[in-house]
């Protein structure tokens, strides 16, 4: 009997946003794995923090770069390839053994999420069931208080690691739109929504759903200094009844 | 003391994929609300089936239209308008009786959701609350276990009730597409996919996560008959270490 390796969406941050399903895994689990730079707890370990099981197996998955590598540099491809395969073998492992893994996963594991990596290696070795999860992103909007697609409205979703000129031709066609993974990138995120005519409307969001949340208009904000995990919000302004 | 007026999601179709605010909300609740066709359970009303208080009390929304008027026509707004008014107002009484009223919303409140209609009459005259759910299209994507967006791909979530030249104009800049809202619209969504070259990648889902879901590649469907529910899938190709 294989065991089933589970990647389990854990919603935006608030750990009451985790759904039904999510939570049962999560706090059954004899073995959960997550990602984490080194020496940080984890975005989605911290999340569960105080539900699993005593005396589960935890297994952090280190990420030997991160943001000190461009991610569209050879490198970095380099680097990653081989930390997610020894990843998904050692889950593969564990399942081969009988074992159930659960792989704790930030937002939705399926949108811009490090468990397609694995998802990807294990498909055809091992029972590998997807839980979803709410997204980063509705954390964010719900966070803000703001309805993002009305009618007809085409919501855009762009990550702020895209160059310049392509972010502000995909800003240029969205009714609404959200820019993820801001991090370093807010002073040209900044400038695709000025060139776009977007500025005046675009809404900063850090840890939306979480105690210390953030939310401003991108215009109150003085500096650029953003996390990983900021996001900025458009809201549409489609037909509305 | 005035009540609250809680928009809750509630996922996409499969009850364990309520969260835990949500459902702690649904079953606790005095009053629940929630939008229904005429003479149909409604969609919402049916994921929470057996987990109301007894003796809540139960308020049904019954559009006064739906598709037998397109939405782009004046007079579906004219039909609308009245109808989100009156709904507003009877949720805004039970507020200022102090009575807090749960309003059960499919998905994500606040992609593409009635409630934000409600929400934009109300948020100035009561306590509202909203909680996000898991998207109706992070259910498909899961249904269909496909990963959506790698690296730097865009998301693109075009309506299908949009006009084709503006759908092939948008779906021509995507990575990764979500179409929504197939129901009589399908004719149209396969044209504008084979012209944009992207046909041939699309996925077809019905009712993602429900027991009786439907997965195909939309070459394999051959009619055009969709619920309003379905949805297209094209998933993104983008950078994978």
């Amino acid at each position: 009997m294989s065991g089933t390796i589970y990647g389990v969406g854990l919603g935006p941050g608030d750990p009451d946003l985790i759904s039904l399903k999510a939570a049962r895994l999560v706090t059954q689990a004899d073995v959960v794995a997550f990602f984490r730079k080194p020496d940080r707890p984890g975005h989605a370990r911290t999340i569960v923090e105080g539900m699993l099981k005593p005396g589960a197996t935890e297994m952090a998955l280190e990420y030997p770069v991160t943001t000190e590598i461009a991610a569209d540099d050879p490198a970095y491809g380099e680097a990653l390839r081989p930390f997610y395969q020894a990843s998904a073998d050692r889950l593969a492992a564990l399942a081969a053994e009988g074992r159930d893994v659960v792989v704790l996963c930030e937002g939705d594991p399926f949108l811009y999420g490090s468990f397609m990596h694995l998802h990807s290696r294990l498909k055809d070795r091992a029972k590998v069931e997807v839980v979803p999860g709410i997204s980063g992103m509705a954390g964010c909007w719900t966070a803000a208080d703001q309805p993002m697609t009305y009618g007809d409205d085409v919501l855009v979703v762009v990550p702020a690691t895209l160059d310049e000129g392509s972010m502000i031709a995909q800003i240029e066609t969205a009714d609404a739109l959200v820019v993820m993974k801001i991090g370093r990138n807010l002073a040209k995120v900044r400038r695709a929504l000025s060139i776009a005519g977007f500025l005046d409307r675009a809404i900063y969001v850090e840890r939306g759903t979480m105690a210390d949340q953030v939310v401003m208009p991108l215009t109150d904000k003085d500096d650029d200094e953003a996390p990983y995990f900021a996001m900025v919000l458009v809201p549409g302004e489609g037909r509305r009844p």
